[in-house]
């Protein structure tokens, strides 16, 4: 069973860091690089780049909208046209980027405020793919299940890498509770486990409700801004390994 | 006789401009576009590439400084790594947005400081170059003539396109007068299509001591930025035409 | 007859302008400073300052949501804690740069999606109210009449100036007519000098149907980032002293 | 004996964090409150402002360059009347944000590059000072002893607090070791316990030479954006107590 493990990363902007970018891309096998808008910096970004390819890990990019103060959590106006540049730019990015270090992007997996308006508005969805495809049609799109965007990247041809939050609750519907309430965060290390090991192994997940709902993914995603990240991503790899599963990034799980 | 005229376009931000582009486009055969971080937006950028393909205008990256409010006219102390990452990322940038409208770059024109920084360290200039190559190894660098950009870009490979400025006085080093000496900037129309003349006729400048020198170069540069840059534009390029040459893209001048 | 004649000033960034706030700056009666968010910077305001002194015009602030790249025409999600402190940050960066010149602020007048959003959320606009008296309880409250902005305004304590804008159209409501729509902008200088004569000699305006209703308005705005906004700065200025009125800094029409 | 203890405060962006600013406002009894431009936003200024007033803490302005990227600690040219416009737009914008909270700031403390480069400048210095003094004439200048900024704050009439740094190494001529040098950062808890007593009992400082020197200085410095500098602050004010002195705001030791 091959698993991929992602993460978002580079997410500081100069001096200023989010997680411990170094050892946390130790623990992954895909790397969402965060692209200089909601956060990164070109320096940040070519270090990321650099990490990864040392430690074999695959290289996304993770685009944002233009929002450093708000961390790209904010859901700024912006047209069909601005939403397809913002995130065409921040792709060619990074791509140039990582390509003077030999290296080719895997994927793209977007980031709050920008995934959120995209998965709201199938048009957009479906132009931004295109776009994204006409660049790079090897790009492999993350996405959590039964969204517009992975709808529209699966209709339009492109590749698409279905994500699992082990450390989140799900509903009854399979989407997220809102961190906001209680028990939306699952922070006990075994009940984390428990959660890989019943993904892995039966393809599903409890809800907060107590139902059992099946999940439909291929990656487990671990957000690196949250406190005990790294850990968290520590035991995500070590339960998929320890169910039999090999942590392998998005282009060996995706073909 | 085949020659290049280009200018920097998109320099503008958001709401401000600093030109027509519109109609300064359908006069220069090469766009230097603004890459988002001295001048341009994604929006303005993808703007900018709609327009040069509808007037079959060379594309090129016009890199600069992240310095917005400084236009990036200022040095601000970048190391070698930070400068390379600046200038990649804003190549793929500009990159992406033209590939997904099926425009592959032609060329790469620094802009102001960053220009100028690269001009006074070898080290940097071979840095940055052998990168750009390898990025993308057809592109061709925009460089005034005997410049460590021109040496370095040519060490490694990459073609190199020189430039003349018709309406800047040279000194009889071949040095452009800097502007804040009196008689600098060459406002008459008749005087600048005598240089232009001169300059295509016979390969030379008068400089502003009088002397005559050579000046290889096969492109006009046009700043967009001063006013009347329009008019300028439209002057070079008739009299180039007057002469019995023909306004190019830069890839055709280049072979 | 006192009138005051305002417009938006400094709007520029950097190398970029909107307007020729030297010339308007002669013609207004009072300026409203963009403070560095949506538009300005520390030097350009400084520089507003110094026209505005030399031409006797009052000096306000003019702040906008932070939002350069939108010119703070979105409506960007903050807080009423964020809104609060952006408000007072530019007010007071104005306030002491205003100082430094021996000149005090006369009044503040809200850019854009700020003044919209503020205008819609009365606790909010009471909450600012409030604070900028606490920071200036001398300050004029430029606004729109009948506006949540206002009404908080007079209910704290503070004066309010009422805004007419002499080329745009109402409704029978008294509401700005959307640019958007035909005929909202008023652009022959005659029709304009009309509305000038009529608003002061009658306080009315004719709306878009055809109706004459009631303006309560002491103060002429003038958008500057219009083309043609100094000749119909100048159209008006000529128009309310051709009808006997003088125009006079906001100070001197509030008292 | 009245001794000051301040720091950095509020020198994160957003999401972004440098220190706990919570925990270390406990233990300063001065805040230099970074001011939006190197660092810090409105909402991150009034939050200090606040922790501050809680903990009776003086507030005080720390201006930095106009540069996020490099956290002000680049030197980026600009020239006397920028330099003077971005001090007291900054100085403005907390001012405000403090007496809407009824706070008066008590000081201001130059950061990094600007601190630099205003040192480096005598006419800049005075300059400087002079609007500072017109905006606020109450304001301390905080400054290390025998620099230009000292100069000019007295001999403008400005009250003036000279700090002491407890780790850091210092040479026989009183300037500090540069952090990249060896020893020149001190980590033991014992020798910084020991320089603070010295300092304290004798007023001077042991060099890194083996000299020992007069120190002029009644506040000592803590950089909070180094690791370990809660621990260090809270040492630092242990000792200052222990040797019977008494760790009270700028105001109380300048009078």
């Amino acid at each position: 069973m091959k698993i991929d493990v992602n993460s978002d990363m580079g997410e500081g902007f100069g001096v200023y860091k989010v997680c411990d970018d170094e050892k946390l891309m130790e623990v992954v096998s895909s790397a969402n690089i965060a692209c200089g808008f909601h956060a990164g910096d070109p320096e940040m970004m070519a270090r990321m780049v650099r990490l990864a390819k040392q430690n074999g890990v695959g290289v996304g990019a993770h685009p944002g909208l233009a929002d450093r103060l708000g961390f790209g959590r904010r859901e700024i106006p912006v047209d069909a046209e601005e939403m397809e540049q913002q995130v065409l730019y921040q792709l060619g990015a990074l791509s140039a980027i990582a390509r003077a270090q030999d290296v080719a992007l895997s994927h793209i997996s977007f980031h709050a405020a920008m995934g959120n308006m995209i998965n709201r508005d199938a048009a957009l969805a479906e132009r931004i793919m295109k776009k994204i495809k006409a660049v790079d049609p090897n790009l492999i799109v993350f996405s959590m299940p039964d969204m517009l965007i992975e709808k529209a990247a699966l209709d339009c041809g492109l590749k698409v890498l279905n994500l699992f939050l082990a450390d989140r609750a799900y509903d009854v519907k399979g989407q997220l509770v809102p961190r906001k309430l209680p028990n939306s965060v699952i922070k006990e290390e075994t009940k984390v486990r428990a959660r890989v090991r019943q993904f892995l192994e039966k393809g599903t997940v409890t809800t907060i409700e107590g139902e059992i709902i099946p999940v439909r993914a291929r990656s487990i995603l671990v957000h690196s801004d949250t406190p005990g990240s790294l850990e968290l991503a520590r035991t995500v790899r070590s339960e998929v390994e320890a169910c039999g599963g090999s942590v392998v990034p998005a282009r060996e799980v995706v073909v």
